[in-house]
């Protein structure tokens, strides 16, 4: 035991230069980590000296530091001591965990739980690592220098081309790269379309209901309350909306979430009527398109109507959503203001997942991808619905052809009062009603992506445990 | 030339299945490229079955699948004809580029500009490609489900830990991991930092000037007015600051953006005593803080008085920019209304650059790569010093301890005007007076650690050109 334990140095590793800054720095940290407290004081100079094997003078410029910094205080007669600076507050009641929960982001599965069906989450399992680095490394054999300095807050061009061809082709999109604006997933740019529809004095947006309550969440965080619309077996019922008197709506003609209900081709020329009678808007989320099933889904309203609609997607539900990484196509008439409050928000998305997305995307990688989780998804599906007809065979299944996950509608109850039931079975699902703002049919919502066959077989014999106890 | 050449297909790359989807894509990208134009009619379908080697319904279903989303009308007797749909319309008189230029951002040198000297760009390539490609690899191999899902809005656990470690030891920080909010670069730190402010109803805050103009445009953006306080050689002055009556001020007290001043010991101390006489909020911008030349940088202000400093850093100035990556840390009295106002804009920063970043201070080659591109910068501030004095011997040079720019202080003129003669010369510069609120001495800033040695001699010489010509 020596006077200078508390440094956690050890002189060996002393480095050839910059001595003072090293001594300095491992002060430092032993005052933040309560190792040094305040009233201590310092070993004196010439013994730290001796015991470290450097010269006096770098540990008396040590110290010097540390008073300069106010750390430590130099009292004539007795040495140098710690200041009694001040304490870092206790953690206020609103805490971490607490504004996380108030958030509704329960981060960990909950105790108890082996079956997590919460929807929107992809098979992460699936995330293509080797594809991935491959392409990071293409990526970085090649970057320049303005690739990685500060950059166009749209997006870097490589990526905004490749994902107007992409999207040209497979949701018949129809823009240039200069309409994309690259960010940080559907989330984000649902909070720059909010800022500018804010901006210009829209206080509210017509919502589907039953809807995303997160997305509800977080434009009333904006400013913008959401007015609910019904929906029905053909999706949106465009009376409603009109009826509400707004300009804009929110709405997932591809796969509704989170009924799973396809906009019809009735309903679709309706609301696309309703968005050219005015000055409106569609805010058209295609959160899951990548993922059909059966048949080809249907194209974005987008390339119906450039001018009236404002096209949101991401790789969330492709690749990952920790990724925070999508795209959102506007009018024209917009984009400036969109563009602006980016730059005001982040000044860009980061360079570098961009442009491996760009390199995916143009070595057919992304392709490949998604055509492995499809399969492997609809698999999936497939053994939840059989599981489903064994086990709830009186809930009515909707929402199936696409997506990441199903409702299964019941004949009654109360769908939160179950889901505590089912949650007590070791299986998280999202009762219907979470995601209401008005009353209707109970129903409990199924995301099946990230499971084996097996094990949806078993989440369906569980919760039909709990709906026809033996 | 055949009757589907607008299709661009080419039969023999039909995928195996999927046929229609295939044959629609193709078509839908046909009349997004303008190939196929409204009212063209498409090719019989027995035809085109012929000519792509593929049967005839599925011909008809991609038809069908156009008719149904509006792109296409069938017309009994006359076949299926491209509908007139809403053209985009042309690009509105605020286009990208204007808005761009309205935002400042011109994201190329100049045509004529062989030597930018921009400030605060660093010197990208240096940047470390196989490190950050080693640390992806072991990323990758390790990264889990939960890594790569929603997560944690203020950051993955492990590049919190990793921050907080860090800072502690180089900045003298004093926070613990949960109090380090990950976000997009100090610019999203301060968007977030605004939002609460404004939010409290704090409609203006102090800072410095000069100061940067990007900062206190962005400012005004979310509604918060900036107060000029001026500096002088030892950093803010705390009198005028204190006449104000404002309680939040801005600052970069390691290394003051333009001038390079550093925040003098008493000034420091004034400073945390008009901090600490009221609820004052600090806002530390150490956006340049790794990077020291002739001494050890003094601690980062937050290390005194946690409780009334949000302090800033990124990666911006060490590794690149484009990555947007960085960190705020709080009083923890704004901790859970700055994490709920980061998810209400993305949801949180994307997580693999954030693990990567974690690595590379674990394995040391943050570290590493700092050390390197520090002396080389050493080199390039010292041929730039004494280009200076060789070419511009009246200017005194301010700044040159630390950061990536220093300041040439001039004995008199316009430095708008000298700026735009030093560029006919293809040398890009900053004038003091555009990062000046109130009138002040002349100056040129000048940004040199990206340009070699002799590079930046050059600069010296056209500059002193244009101030002393023969």
């Amino acid at each position: 035991m020596s006077g200078s334990d508390f440094l956690q140095l050890r002189a060996e590793q002393a480095p050839a230069k910059g001595l003072t800054g090293w001594l300095a720095g491992g002060l430092r940290t032993a005052i933040a980590a309560g190792r040094l407290a305040p009233g201590a004081r310092l070993p004196a100079t010439r013994l730290l000296a001796a015991e470290l094997g450097v010269s006096r003078g770098v540990v008396v410029q040590a110290y010097q530091r540390l008073v300069d910094e106010g750390l430590a205080d130099a009292r004539t007669g007795s040495g140098t001591v710690v200041t009694r600076t001040a304490s870092i507050a206790p953690r206020p009641a609103a805490d971490r965990r607490r504004t996380l929960h108030e958030l509704r982001l329960p981060l960990s599965t909950p105790d108890g739980i082996d079956l997590n069906l919460s929807p929107g989450v992809p098979d992460l399992a699936a995330f293509p690592r080797a594809a991935w680095l491959r392409a990071e490394r293409a990526v970085l054999d090649r970057v320049t220098a303005a690739d990685l300095g500060y950059g166009d807050p749209g997006g870097t061009p490589r990526l905004r081309a490749e994902v107007v061809a992409w999207l040209a082709r497979t949701r018949a999109i129809r823009a240039d790269a200069d309409d994309v604006l690259v960010c940080g997933g559907v989330a984000q740019g649902q909070a720059l379309l909010a800022q500018v529809l804010k901006g210009r004095g829209e206080a509210a947006m017509a919502a589907e209901d039953p809807g995303s309550r997160g997305t509800r969440d977080q434009l009333r965080h904006w400013g913008v309350r959401t007015e609910p619309v019904p929906i029905d077996e053909h999706g949106l019922l465009v009376g409603p909306l009109r009826a509400t008197g707004l300009d804009t709506v929110l709405l997932t003609p591809a796969h509704q979430f989170p009924t799973g209900v396809v906009l019809a081709p009735d309903r679709r020329r309706e609301l696309l009527a309703w968005a050219r009678e005015g000055n409106r808007l569609i805010l058209e989320d295609d959160y899951d398109a990548e993922h059909r099933y059966d048949r080809a889904p249907v194209a974005a309203l987008q390339g119906s109507a450039p001018e009236r609609v404002a096209y949101l997607g991401s790789i969330s539900k492709s690749l990952a959503p920790g990724m925070r990484l999508g795209w959102l196509i506007a009018p024209r008439g917009m984009q400036a203001e969109l563009l602006a409050a980016k730059h005001a928000s982040d000044l860009g998305t980061s360079a570098l997942p961009q442009l491996v997305l760009a390199e995916l995307l143009t070595n057919g990688d992304y392709e490949r991808h998604l055509r492995t989780v499809r399969a492997r998804q609809r698999a999936r599906r497939d053994a939840l619905l059989a599981g489903l007809r064994a086990h709830l065979p009186r809930a009515r299944v909707r929402g199936v052809a696409a997506g990441l996950h199903l409702l299964a509608e019941l004949p009654s109850g109360d769908d939160v009062a179950i889901a505590e039931r089912v949650r007590a079975e070791g299986v998280l699902v999202h009762p219907l009603s979470w995601h209401r703002l008005r009353p209707g049919p109970p129903g409990l919502v199924l995301g099946y992506a990230a499971h084996s066959p097996d094990r949806l077989t078993e989440a369906a014999a569980r919760i039909g445990r709990v709906l026809s106890p033996r």
